[in-house]
């Protein structure tokens, strides 16, 4: 912000000057980040502050993401040590605890004590118990026990999410006794949407959007403006996915959040919404891609073997234990080496049948679209759909597979029609089995109280590969080699 | 909202009796949706009523998504043939056709006119332009050209998110003025959470949020309030997906958008970008699994089974071309039958490791954290991560290949030993291959204009198939048959 207004119509953004630090796509310029690296080498503070101090915090975060370790050794160096609560409050995972190692512990207790109470709690969560005792030491004492409360809360509850500043108003206030009291207040939130209106229990009984305060008469009673059927009422313990699917289900921009007598003890915004959301969906994301949750590209190579790692070996195992059934029937591949070139087919057509199926299943699990009302229903539609594709590729591949094998000069003409129909039935089966493992794996996995989206694609890819196998070839053994027995 | 407001300490919302309706996960249960579905078959208009005046209109949109056609068709001939518009509002893709269809054009209309100009967009944009024109004809002028002028944006911009209601102050209006005008104006937005500052020429130069507004004393200037840094100005033509990265990005609430001259023309606030970000997510995550983005669990079988089809389709044309492979060595198969049993497990490490590295770039480049500033370097990073696990699994496979095949009496200890640094060799080249095919497949398909979810699923597992069966089995004949040649 300016400190000295300009004329009137001279005012103008200070936007144009900063667009060189952005290439198009609005994120950071390649040539920015290499002046503000070639800044950081040759230790110049001065240009390096000209450089950035335009910067939003969650740009200066996203320079931090960029750069090389010792590159961002020497910026937290040329900054003091401290970097500035705006930015640390958007930093996240691996790189926000290396930058909290390499401050003061001091500095960092600064920074938590200007920030909201979610966003302190956020920086502190993932610091080790020591760590964050020595910071908490540090701050004074009110801030310190209202964030031991918050770190208190379990992990991605909602007291987690919660900040322990909003504005309450019995119902009886006028609007302009709302907003005599809000210009005069201390303790308000950085912003806030909404007003709450409590009873004299300090119990949630409806809310007020700001811009219907606004709207209101001076002399209006709150009372009469507010809205107690699209408030929803948080406890503290709820899970974070619930209070995301709240926010999203009724298109909330804040919520009050209650302890266990219903009493209003903070406030849950929609930017921690959707940040959260996004993390949830992003993790859910990478689980069916067969990745750990917080993995991304800031981690070291060691990081990422190691964290790929374990979803390998199992896909390894699975792998073996398909490649068993195929050496179950070797003597008939052996005899007929058509069955190794066309096996992978039938095994593939499943795997991808069912990864759609298990795709569309956890999602819907997730958005909740899928529930104990429709699942019945779902699964004789997943089946149905199985088994119709499996027809159209039955025929497809069937007569594809015979006209080859004979054409090929592998067999008579009557083998190639058998051979076409033991591949048109070992596709039916297995696209079958794919929709129906496509949609218990993951209602199944949920049940049990697992989280779909980690485990069911190695299930279900596992369950369609083992089926078309053993349907494929047990199927030709059978069919094609009595002649031979 | 009652009418009548009970005495003070009497308050309580209605939720209590709500309870019944959801279940545990607070999606509605089953019991609920039955008697629903009882009280439609019995024509009860009556009962209906009761059980669902009640819900909220994102509830009940939920509720008209599980019921069957025929259910669904009787619940609106029993609401007279009107859907509330906030109702409307909430439903979504092939169920809004369908209920829109069912209304009359001019009950359409009526909630057009009621809806803020994002949400009739909404509702309009879907339609066939044939009903489009025949709803507009029934609104009033000035909705019609708002919502003609909306529908001319291209799909997926900002034009079609926005609302044209805002609320925008001249830069010398003091808070105490602007109060006056927000409780005089009559075409204010249902709900707004910042006011924007504009010059003379309508330009906006900075946003005020609602609470530093209530904060400040009457007699406050608002260009001394006004931040300019943390607004963002949307061009109408701005694609969703830039938009969404910006309330991310910067933890925004609402924004200005502006025309090609940079006047403000509408607002767009955060309600509508977490329903975006969740479904941009949502198309990406089901292309990664090979499904189309507008399907879900309310298709039709028929609908559905078209809808895989096509992505079914692909995989058989790349299963085909990787069976291709394994016929080239169709004589080396025929004297070692093992290849058949290992070569799927080559292949299938290759695949989950090239999926682990395409998911994760996927996400990177959503959520901007890839760019063209560290690609290089991720490019690396992610071979080197593919070679090492490479070389990791090579020795596990390869004892285990040889240990296997020496013991089920295949071969002599020197071809067992000469087949696992085959298997091995091949193992370290697939999934060197398949770090690089996972990175180098989403960002050229996202060079190239393309969604890089969408394609790069079966680009990579072919690369991975073909490279792991060729190589393997490749290897094999040269490695183990001249013996016999």
């Amino acid at each position: 912000m300016s400190e000295i207004a300009p004329a009137e119509n001279e005012l103008r953004p200070e936007e144009p000057e900063d667009d060189a630090q952005f290439a198009d796509d609005r994120t950071l310029s390649t040539e920015f980040v290499r002046s503000v690296v070639d800044a950081l080498d040759a230790e110049d503070a001065e240009t390096f502050k000209g450089l950035t101090e335009e910067l939003h915090a969650a740009d200066f975060a996203d320079l931090m993401g960029l750069l090389r370790d010792d590159e961002r050794e020497s910026l937290i160096r040329l900054m003091g040590g401290a970097i500035p609560s705006d930015v640390l409050a958007e930093l996240d995972g691996d790189l926000l605890e290396e930058v909290i190692d390499a401050m003061e512990p001091s500095k960092v207790a600064e920074a938590v004590v200007e920030l909201d109470t979610d966003d302190a709690t956020f920086l502190l969560e993932d610091l080790d118990e020591e760590k964050q005792a020595e910071i908490l030491a540090l701050a004074p004492i009110e801030d310190r026990l209202a964030l031991r409360a918050a770190l208190d809360f379990e992990e991605e509850s909602a007291g987690r999410l919660m900040q322990r500043e909003f504005f309450a108003s019995p119902a009886f206030w006028t609007v302009g006794q709302i907003i005599d009291r809000m210009r005069s207040a201390e303790e308000l939130p950085d912003r806030f949407y909404e007003v709450f209106v409590v009873d004299p229990a300090f119990k949630p009984v409806g809310s007020v959007p700001l811009s219907t305060l606004l709207k209101a008469s001076r002399e209006t009673v709150i009372e009469d403006l507010m809205n107690s059927r699209d408030m929803r009422l948080v406890p503290v313990t709820m899970d974070q996915e619930e209070v995301a699917y709240l926010f999203e289900q009724y298109n909330l921009i804040s919520t009050p959040v209650v302890d266990d007598a219903d009493r209003l003890i903070g406030m849950i915004t929609v930017d921690d919404v959707v940040e959260m959301v996004r993390e949830e969906t992003h993790e859910d994301m990478l689980a069916l891609g067969g990745v750990e949750a917080d993995t991304g590209l800031s981690d070291t190579v060691i990081e990422t073997v190691r964290s790929r790692f374990s979803w390998l070996a199992i896909n390894l195992g699975t792998a073996i234990m398909a490649s068993l059934v195929i050496a179950l029937f070797d003597a008939a591949i052996g005899q007929i080496v058509a069955l190794a070139v066309l096996m992978p087919i039938v095994a593939s057509m499943g795997g991808n049948a069912g990864t759609q199926t298990l795709t569309v299943v956890v999602r819907s699990l997730a958005t909740k679209d899928l529930t104990a009302t429709n699942a019945a229903r779902v699964v004789f539609r997943e089946a149905t759909v199985g088994f119709l594709n499996g027809v159209i590729f039955a025929v497809i591949m069937g007569m594809l597979a015979g006209v080859w094998y004979f054409a090929s000069g592998w067999g008579t003409e009557n083998e190639a029609i058998r051979l076409g129909i033991v591949v048109g039935v070992a596709m039916i089966i297995n696209l079958l089995a794919a929709g129906l493992a496509g949609i218990l794996v993951p209602i199944g996995l949920q049940r049990a109280g697992a989280d779909p989206a980690v485990a069911s694609a190695v299930f279900v890819t596992t369950i369609t590969d083992i089926v078309g196998f053993f349907v494929f070839l047990g199927l030709a053994a059978a069919v094609l080699l009595p002649a031979a027995s």
